[in-house]
């Protein structure tokens, strides 16, 4: 199944689109990046980088240690690194799980322009929500 | 003077404001949260909180390293921690210089909702733009 | 109470002692840095600098969070920004609570030679060991 | 060739090893953890995982992008990530660089226990050295 882009406030407003059917549970999330999202260096704006990552690493912590997406994840911490700018096109994240238990879970990221360019990487920490 | 949130595509997008009248020079930014910018916890997207402090921060790293804004800085690298979750309202984002020279800074920032409660912080280096 | 830096075998090793006597519950580490403890650039190693930043804001948690230093935590996370080098000398680090609750809490440290040179600072995630 | 643990101070007191010989040009660094390197908790000190990654993804750095290790970098920032406790025994840790220029490097690094198991991961900016 891919969630719809219109899924959450943010996924409609920024365009982007989450798809949980990988064999593997890891989650992807697919943005065409517009002048909308642009920076003053004329670029993808690196928070919304940053936003790609969380969704696709959140969802992936989601759907492998959350029962495939039932129970949700809230981010601690991230980190971001900024490898190359992204022009206009097509940036795609992709999550992983590193580690962890049940409650609290590591993970990695990787997001990329359509051509394979390495654009961002991330690591972060997210914690099982309760009740 | 203040810069009109139509400045980037980003601040267009999302209806951020950014202040860079403080006499210290940090720059503050402010963004109304709406049902726009949720996650699927209902709370503000965690890489929104992001977008906001990466804008304050790189901002401030520009006023004051970079002739008064004249010169940019791109992100190289962002850590964000998220201390709390941030409903709708407002949240305002205000960045620091903690060091570095003239080509790399270090800067860190904080974000508060209106009745002061800390969001989030977060730590980076900024790179400034050639050419 | 000043802990000895007998108490474990990193401390003794490296010869940095923990001072728990803060009125305000932050705890401080120092080290008297020689030859032993440098890089291949002649100064403190980074990774020694995140061990001070690491302990001084683990033990900080511990005192204020932890019933003042009986339950331990244990770092999740920890990011270090290296402003700049660290020569021989006196370094310190201290330690901060910046948010969180029970179990999971958040940090930040500062660590500067004698002189206040700002050499480091560092954020981190803690967790409340169980047990 | 495999650098002596004499190498620098904090290798001779850590008594760590660096491994340059892999022909992917990716660096190790190995270490016998004794009570020497534990905390309070009797693991291994995060910080003294901080100091193997941060030394592997340096060397790593120097190596591939520094002329074969000629040239040395210097560590901006260095985030870890501590998925699993390290008890007494043998840790190595590999560094690969994962994007960047001639001045600024990006690099990743893992630590695994003997029997593999990951005790953490991390990501950091090195900057070359100049001079």
């Amino acid at each position: 199944m891919t969630i719809p882009s219109g899924r959450t406030g943010t996924s409609r407003l920024l365009g982007y689109v989450v798809d949980t059917t990988r064999p593997d549970g890891r989650v992807s999330v697919t943005m065409t990046v517009t002048e909308e999202h642009t920076n003053r260096h004329g670029n993808l704006h690196g928070g919304l980088i940053a936003t790609v990552l969380d969704t696709a690493m959140g969802a992936t912590v989601s759907n492998i240690r959350g029962e495939g997406g039932k129970v949700l994840f809230s981010t601690v911490t991230l980190t971001t690194n900024f490898l190359a700018p992204m022009p206009l096109g097509t940036i795609t994240a992709l999550g992983r799980v590193t580690g962890g238990g049940h409650k609290t879970v590591f993970a990695e990221g990787e997001a990329r322009a359509a051509d394979g360019t390495l654009i961002a990487t991330a690591t972060g920490v997210f914690k099982r929500a309760t009740g």
